[in-house]
């Protein structure tokens, strides 16, 4: 696989959410690796409003490690 | 996407609540980009005991980042 | 909204567990504004043991939180 | 209340522990203050694999804040 | 009960881990004390792939605090 | 067992990611040993929305702990 994520650091607070957005999907993608399984599903989840709230918890726990990687972005303020 | 989130300092940690109840919401936004969708399911959860407390462990890992970002607001005291 | 949360800052680790409760009542009431409706959920969760177990993760990750912003009350002990 | 917790020190990590299982219990308490309740929910959760394995899920954030006021007890080994 | 955990120190992040798995059986021990009822409840979670789940989240949840004890194991690479 | 985990150290945020991948599936391999009884419930969970979910939510508390032992890469930037 290639270095699909070669930094934590982001310019803004908004593009590193979207980083925990990504790496939220990225464990999901390696434990099934079937791209026609994981679009069978995605419909299931996505109108699914336990199933959401439970991808918004995984995206806060990145968030959290990405935020503290680029010092909360202190600095950009 | 705009820049909805320019920065994660915050005057006050009620404010900082505040944007941790955003970025809980936020993850359901991108995950569930059709609104018509999340407004059919609003009410399915908002009326379920369990689905409102998983909400609010989402926001509390949000608002741990947030504390985290404004040095626990401890100037602020 | 009034400033419900000026300070993260508690004389004492108990004061501080009391506050982590109100934060995770918070997100509640956030997400379901509507008293009546939280009044009637409220005993569906209070008597079931999966629910009481979630809002007590709910709690620690808070009180994490706040142990946190008072520098775990070290200086008090 | 009294003051039921002075402090998050603890002479060693077995003292830690017991005071994080003390701390997901009171969250349970203070939800739901009937003792007569809880002594009804009790049996019900205590044979149950989920519900136990997620009661460790709260001792374990809470054993990590009580870790950390510790110092992670290093000077004591 | 004994001092079963006298220290969160370990000489390598493979012992870590093998302690973050003991930590978080020890809760469900404490919660339910009984050695019968725990062995009629373990072939329960141990094939069933939603519990072995939750207990690795468990075990994730100690291993971080282990691995901030042991300062990440740094010195030892 | 080998010394499978020798390091938290890894090049790369790419690589740390892999490795919280695959401490997340240990802790399911330490709880059920049995290879066969894994392989059987392999199918049940990566084809199951919230299996995947809930496994993502692991791989999130690991990547933490990696990327705070990694000093989050900030040096490789």
């Amino acid at each position: 696989m290639d270095n699909w994520l070669p930094t934590l650091i982001t310019p803004t607070p908004t593009e590193g959410y979207d980083l925990a957005v990504k790496l939220s999907r990225m464990a999901i993608k390696k434990t099934q690796p079937d791209a026609a399984i994981r679009d069978r599903l995605r419909p299931e989840y996505a109108e699914d409003a336990d199933a959401l709230i439970a991808v918004s918890a995984v995206v806060a726990t990145h968030f959290a490690t990405i935020a503290a990687a680029n010092n909360h972005w202190r600095d950009a303020t």
